[in-house]
């Protein structure tokens, strides 16, 4: 490994986890983090200044997705997000029925934060995905029920790419008066996402999924829509989310957000365009990695793939030696190093998940980069494979 | 008004809703607002450095209040530590009883937690509190039950100023084997806070009280105290607290730790004696003028007034004219401009609450602030008095 250890080149491709913040985001930010510091609560002039600062931002999130501001409640990530939208939409339906249905595949602040409904006593219908991680809007019907009062499918699944038909899934569960929530933090801000044209009643996104810091996410909530808050308290965010407002955050999510609508096709095209570059490089130069996830309706960063006979952590290690960040599912479940839920549901045999390697692009990547890592990766698997019992096996059976 | 609104003058004494983050603070949080990005959870060297960075501010908050790094929970605000410890608390002890006790004057992100456990069907009971805002250990212990599962007393009150005998209150409850949480959001960074010594099993703290940023709060929870989270998902803060680390808020918390640790004496000095001087030089030029709270058991920062006859609105407003930003209550509450519950609760008269103002004193004062405020507040008591059909009514009954 001593040509990758002592090369200057290095290519950060874990953007699902954490994009890197524009320069106009952190400059319209950075006043917010020291000199401006009132409450933006506080009934004097200092406050006001920040609250207006605060309702700008509302306005740019609002416009990045076709709301109205009123609809936008900040949070301070999209785990957050979903949970409020989970629980909070729930809860306020409890009277009406107690089942909730979810995909198979959803981020685990969904999954997990269903999971503790079902230990209140609630009934959670989990709707499968094929082979691409599809959902089938069939499916999500067969699941509806008289007391079903939640349906939450995700927009995108950031850890295999795939793109769901929101749009006709939302319109079934719209029909029967059923709230429907979707868990956009992948797609907002990336690829158009319209909460009418999607017809959703809840939307989760995450600033720091699109040049945006962390610490700075949002739930949208169609007006009228009644929500339970998940911290409740002080009357920030319309009684609907206590707390003091991270002023920062908020107002970069604010930029970002106006930043990602002005340039979203621009951006979109030139990742889509390492993307395809990338997946045809590394499987045509890789014997036995396959493409996990959507061949089309696939996010325009998103490159998830499967290597055969090794361990993607092994992977991730050598190539952090070459100064490649990457990683092998979901970061929220990174340090657990489980066998993919995502994966499962799709039906990869689970001696064939742990060969997951995802590659997430930004418009910071750079076809050099892309080029570097197509050199890379493919040294690397086959010196693993090289030490693997598993490879030499398939080999002696000639798989 | 017109020499108070020329006047170049300006003092900031809303400390209690928001301090001026220290610029070593924002010195230190810098870097992660935009050229350190990566995700703590990634499996690569720069999530790693940026995990190391969260862990750092983890001991450094641990040491403020004389706790292990473990037993800390990193989360938005302090209304979301309190959310979660009076939830995840209560959540986890529910099949041994579903009863809890709060004080009359706890904060909204306690009492609105609570109320919500009630609306699932828990008990709550509320502990009075004196003239002072003290609340008497004798009445905790005669609020707690067999199936009482926690009790939850502030430190101090932000508002009033008063600083309640934690130790006192936790030795009985802990006596009977309850879990005990205090919210420390008013003192933490301030006064000496130090989880062994009061003797609590839960704690809330929050950044911005002590020149830290926003959105940055914590929860101690003391090792082996079983907690339910309030936020499900990804494996952060040991399964405690999804979402994706705010890291730029983390270090600059921690950073804020290390330097109230260290300089807590002497800021705590110099805020008690602008503060009495400010007691003094208000209570003695106006007329019919209280002070409220406890008059030694009080948080050194804390000025809060009863000025009869005027509202307090409208003094607010003047003081802003004068470029004084100060405060009637709680921030968290402020818009709703509703009579405060604290003042309720140490039994002052509906008509005489809506006098009340709040100069909260932080470091960053100095006694020609002080002296400015003691100069500029009496003259507008009273034109306001002038206007005041109350301050007639009393005039005129010889009051």
């Amino acid at each position: 490994m001593a040509t990758e250890s002592t090369n200057k080149m290095s290519a950060y491709m874990d953007n699902a986890a954490s994009t890197r913040p524009d320069p106009r985001v952190v400059e319209a930010m950075t006043p917010y983090i020291g000199e401006i510091y009132a409450n933006p609560s506080g009934l004097h002039s200092p406050g006001q200044r920040v609250k207006a600062a605060v309702e700008e931002a509302r306005t740019q999130v609002a416009e990045l997705i076709g709301a109205a501001p009123e609809e936008i409640i900040f949070t301070a990530s999209g785990s957050e997000a979903n949970n409020l939208a989970i629980k909070g939409l729930s809860a306020a339906k409890a009277k009406k029925g107690r089942h909730i249905v979810v995909s198979a595949i959803e981020h685990f602040s969904v999954l997990q934060a269903a999971k503790r409904l079902a230990d209140d006593g609630w009934e959670v219908s989990y709707v499968p995905v094929d082979e691409d991680g599809l959902v089938d809007p069939g499916a999500v019907e067969a699941a509806l029920r008289e007391d079903t009062v939640l349906v939450s499918i995700m927009h995108a699944n950031g850890e295999v790419g795939t793109i769901e038909p929101i749009p006709a899934i939302a319109k079934i569960v719209k029909e029967r008066g059923i709230a429907f929530h979707t868990d956009a933090v992948a797609t907002a801000g990336t690829i158009p996402v319209a909460v009418d044209e999607l017809g959703v009643d809840a939307l989760s996104l995450s600033a720091n999924q699109f040049h945006g810091p962390a610490g700075a996410g949002a739930l949208y909530v169609r007006k009228r829509t009644r929500l339970h808050p998940l911290i409740d308290g002080g009357i920030q965010e319309g009684g609907r989310r206590a707390g003091t407002e991270n002023v920062a955050a908020i107002v970069g999510l604010g930029k970002a957000a106006e930043l990602a609508k002005a340039e979203m096709a621009e951006r979109s095209e030139k990742m889509a365009g390492l993307r395809d570059r990338l997946i045809t490089g590394l499987t045509g130069a890789i014997d036995r990695s396959t493409l996990n996830g959507h061949p089309t309706e696939r996010l325009p960063g998103n490159v998830h793939l499967r290597i055969e006979y090794i361990e993607g952590e092994s992977m991730l290690i050598m190539l952090d030696m070459g100064g490649i960040a990457a990683a092998s599912g979901s970061a929220c479940t990174s340090r657990a190093l489980k066998a993919s839920h995502v994966l499962t549901a799709m039906g990869v045999p689970q001696e064939k998940i742990h060969g997951s390697l995802l590659f997430s692009l930004s418009r910071n990547n750079t076809q050099e980069e892309v080029d570097y890592v197509i050199k890379t990766l493919p040294p690397i698997v086959e010196r693993l494979r090289a030490m693997s019992p598993l490879a030499h096996d398939a080999a002696a059976q000639g798989a």
